[in-house]
Formats: structure tokens, sequence, C-alpha cells
């Protein structure tokens, strides 16, 4: 019923980063990265192409991928919005891409500033590139639960949307939870849609921890077959929704239940909780996580 | 599949506030209780009639008994450990009292300096006074789902020791995961188990949320049909096992969970997430759950 090996697809460098207030330093990026890579993580999405005017914390990602140690097995996705960002990450050796949409128009339009086919059409010139180079990309999708302005969304909206970005060519596509009001009814509703496009091993669940539902959702993803869970170290990200709210579901918290689930990953709790104290105490605040606090005295070296 | 309808059991008074370190002023504590009542909850323990040598925060048990407002269709239960706390809960006016014990040999010798068998008979006078006065007694079985000094407990364990309790005469035993350790399927086996030697409707699931897993395995045992869950106003108590860890599963996630699966509660989330503040403002320190984050800012007058 539940599968047996699943792959954390880890955003708190990018997703996570690109949301904290402060803009972290470059050599801790990397220190990042690097201690992520060693915990086991073999996706670490490292930083995004996007213009430095909208996102100043990701204005170095040229420098945060020529500075990580590239470790053998290890991909390092980058977000690639437009073929400008694409360009920029085949410079910098970016071996994989991310480009994402939203199954709501209105997120989409005050998200990205376009509508939905749009995006889709935005994207062709970087999928293009993307092809010329043998560079995989993976799609996302937000508020497959939800949308801050439209509120419900339709389970087949999300079908079509995901099915118009494998249509573009993407290898696999993340189902965001962007504002974490999924619920376990809801996620089933949403996968049996999405199912029926695309096989499980495709798709990831990305799942936002805003009111505390992110574990039951994505315990209702697993036992659909999802096999790929986005997840932030810490809980990097917090919730532009929502002041001093969680945002992105922590690594450390994912971990835990798959390790008491008997699911494998080939990722080390203890260095991912010492990781999420390593970055958490540079930004001078705690991780958003249960798991990183009621672990943190018992740490083994 | 799921409950239409859950009883919230509210342990914030009691089980939350005797872990917090500080001791909360008697005034504060009856209109934390006063307010919980008003939100809605039916079940709210209230305080513990235990020697203040042992628990200094429930000294002024009896003085809360006589502070607050008993609302109609509410019960109070209190903790009832001995004759002695017994007798002093019944002049007290308590309607409900409760027992406890563990599903851990060792956890009940270092908790209660006791072997299981001789927690139940020293529940015998207590239950013998309870008949003589009317009284219901609930039954609280520890460590459920993991002992921090024995590791894994057998599901059979769980069973033996909540027959006993019923055996004794409690009218409802409240299945506890003290540590956090549980997982849908440690709660799946426990909860077949038990549900062999008694009905669904006169079990309570127990959560502590020190690893983040709560809703996990409260959306699992709702499945199996619990409509009673334990739960505690913004996480209130703290993990004795893990400093700086959380310790009850909050109210208000538990709520939330409830709320967008469609299962009534009878419960205001909005007023929950108020009360959380309103407690965890007087102890100096945020409320542990995501919800009360979440809707710090949006919460109706």
């Amino acid at each position: 019923m539940l599968p047996k090996f699943v792959t954390l697809y880890e955003v708190g460098p990018r997703d996570g980063l690109q949301n904290e207030a402060q803009v972290v330093p470059t050599d801790i990026k990397i220190a990042l990265i690097n201690r992520l890579a060693a915990a086991g993580l073999r996706e670490i999405e490292a930083t995004s192409f996007v213009s430095p005017k909208w996102v100043p914390q990701m204005a170095d990602n040229a420098a945060v991928m020529a500075g990580i140690t590239r470790a053998l097995g290890v991909v390092y996705p980058v977000l690639t919005p437009n073929l400008m960002g694409a360009e920029a990450a085949l410079a910098a050796k970016a071996d994989t891409w991310a480009i994402f949409t939203a199954a709501s128009e209105t997120f989409n339009q005050r998200n990205i500033n376009c509508s939905i086919a749009e995006s889709i059409e935005r994207f062709r010139p970087v999928m293009e590139l993307a092809r010329r180079h043998d560079v995989r990309v993976r799609g996302y999708v937000s508020c497959t639960l939800g949308c801050p302005y439209e509120g419900a969304i339709a389970p087949d909206k999300v079908a079509e949307v995901t099915r118009a970005l494998f249509d573009l060519g993407v290898y696999e596509v993340s189902l965001g939870d962007t504002i974490g009001v999924g619920t376990p009814n809801k996620v089933a509703a949403m996968l049996e849609a999405v199912l029926k496009i695309a096989p499980a091993e495709k798709l990831a669940i990305h799942c936002h921890d805003t009111y505390g539902q992110a574990l039951v959702n994505i315990h209702e993803a697993l036992k659909h077959g999802i096999t790929i869970v986005d997840s932030s170290v810490a809980g990097l990200g917090g919730c532009p929704y929502a002041k001093g709210a969680s945002g992105n579901v922590a690594t450390e918290d994912v971990l835990f239940l798959l390790n008491e689930l008997g699911i494998e990953t080939g990722v080390d709790l203890h260095a991912i909780v010492r990781t999420a104290w390593f970055i958490a105490d540079h930004l001078g605040r705690a991780p958003s996580s249960k798991v990183a606090h009621a672990l943190k005295d018992k740490l083994a070296d």
C-alpha cells in the first residue's frame, strides 16, 4: 500500500531562502547545499535564475552554482522562469531546470503576471533550449489544493495544467499546496484526477505546513502511490500569505514520518537536523519543525 | 468512513499547565477554562487533585473548581490519582474524575512508582468512592505507542491494560502516545488490538506532537472509528522528555483538520485561537501550533 522508497526533493536553498526576509551570504548557501548532499539528499534545488530585481535573495545564483561541490549522483535543479534565466542556468552548468505555473488563473496573474495558457507559451523557448542541451526540466503547479484568491480549485483544472506541462516535455510535475489548505480528502480527489493523465512515479507532492496539515496530506499522497516529496530543511521559507506562519513542510518532519513508516530514503535524519540548526542559527531563529526541537539534544555525533 | 461528529476532550488546563515550568495564577486558569467552554468545548479537564509537593502547578485545584462558571452541558473532569485526591475532588464537586496508568511497566515504576497491577489495585478505593457518589471516571493509558524506557510496546499489552481499566468501571479509556513516537501504522496495530476488547465510542486517542506526527495519527484513529480526541489549547504542556519540544497536540491544529474534513465538533476555531494566544501571551511565549500563527492576523471579532 505504501511505497518502499521515497525520494525527498529538497527545496530549502531555493524556495526556502527565496522567501526569507534576510539575504543569506553565498558561502552559507554553499555550505548548506553541501551539507544537504552529505546528509544523503539526491535532489537539491539550489537557486533561481530570476531577475535580482524581483528576487534579491537569489542574485548570487551563478556564484552558488560555481561554489557548490557537485556530489556524484546528486542533481541540483534551478528555477528558470524564462529564456533569459534558462540561458544563465545553462552558463552555470545547471543540469536540471524547473518551471512553474499555477492551477489558478488569478494566482498566476498576480504571481507571474500572465494567464496559465500564456505561462505555458512562455516556457516553450525554455523547453526548446533545454532539449538542445539535454537538460531535464521539472514542472511545478501551484495552488493545486486551494488558492488565496479563488478558494477551491477543481481537481480537473489541476489535471489539465499538469497535462499541459507534460505536453511541453517536463520529466516530472510537482503538485503544490501553496497555501497549506489541503486535507487528505482534497489530496485524494486532486490526485485521483491527475493520476488519470500521468503515472504516480512522475508526480511529486509539495505541501505547505501553514495549518500543520502537511504530514497528513503527504501520508495520503503516499497511499496514492506518490514517491517524490518536496520539503525544506528547517521549514525554510515561511508563508508570504500569513505573517509568522509556517510555509514549506520541514524535511526533518517528513523524514521522521518516512523513517517510522519503514520507507527508505537514503537520508540521515540526524544530519538533516544538524543542518536545520546550522541554517536556523544563521537566520537567528529556530527551525519551524517539531522534529528539530525534539532531537536537538539527542543528536549523534 | 470518517465519523460525522468528534468530541474534543480538552486537556490544556490540567495536562498542559501541569507540565509548564511556571505556575499560572488561579484567576488566569479560571479565565482560560471559562473561555474554552465559551468556545464550545464540552469536556475540559480542569485540574489535578494530586499532592502539591509533586505538582505545585495544581496546588490551587479546589480554588479553580470553585472559581469556574460551570456551563450547562460541560463536564470538568479532574485527575484523582489516589483516594486522598478523590476525596478532595468530591469535596470540590468534580462530577468526572480521571485515573491513569501505563502500558509500560518501566514507565509506571518511574512515573507513579508501582507496577501496572499495583496501580489498578490502588484505583479500587477511588472507583468505590466514585460509585457511591455517582461520579464517572475516565481511564488513561500512557505509552500506548512507545515508551521512553522500553521502546516499542506490544498492542496486546495496551489491550490488556485497557481491559483492566474497563473492568474497574471506567466509562472511557484514553490511549496516550506519551512521547509522540506514534505513526499511522502503529496506531492501526494498537487500535486493532484494543478494539477487540472495547467499542470505538468508549476510546479516546491522546497524541503528542513531539515529532509533528499527531495529526497523521489522529487521522488514522478517526478512520478506525475513534470519535474522542484529546488535545491541548496552544499545545500547552511541552514535553518532559525533550527540552523545547512540543507535547500535547494543539486543539486548534486538530480542530482545523476536523473542520476541513467536514467533521462536526461544535467548537469555534477562532475562539480557540484567541484563547490560545490569551494563555500563550500570559506564559510569555507563542503557541506551539501552526494554526495559531497562521490565523493570528485573520481572527474574526
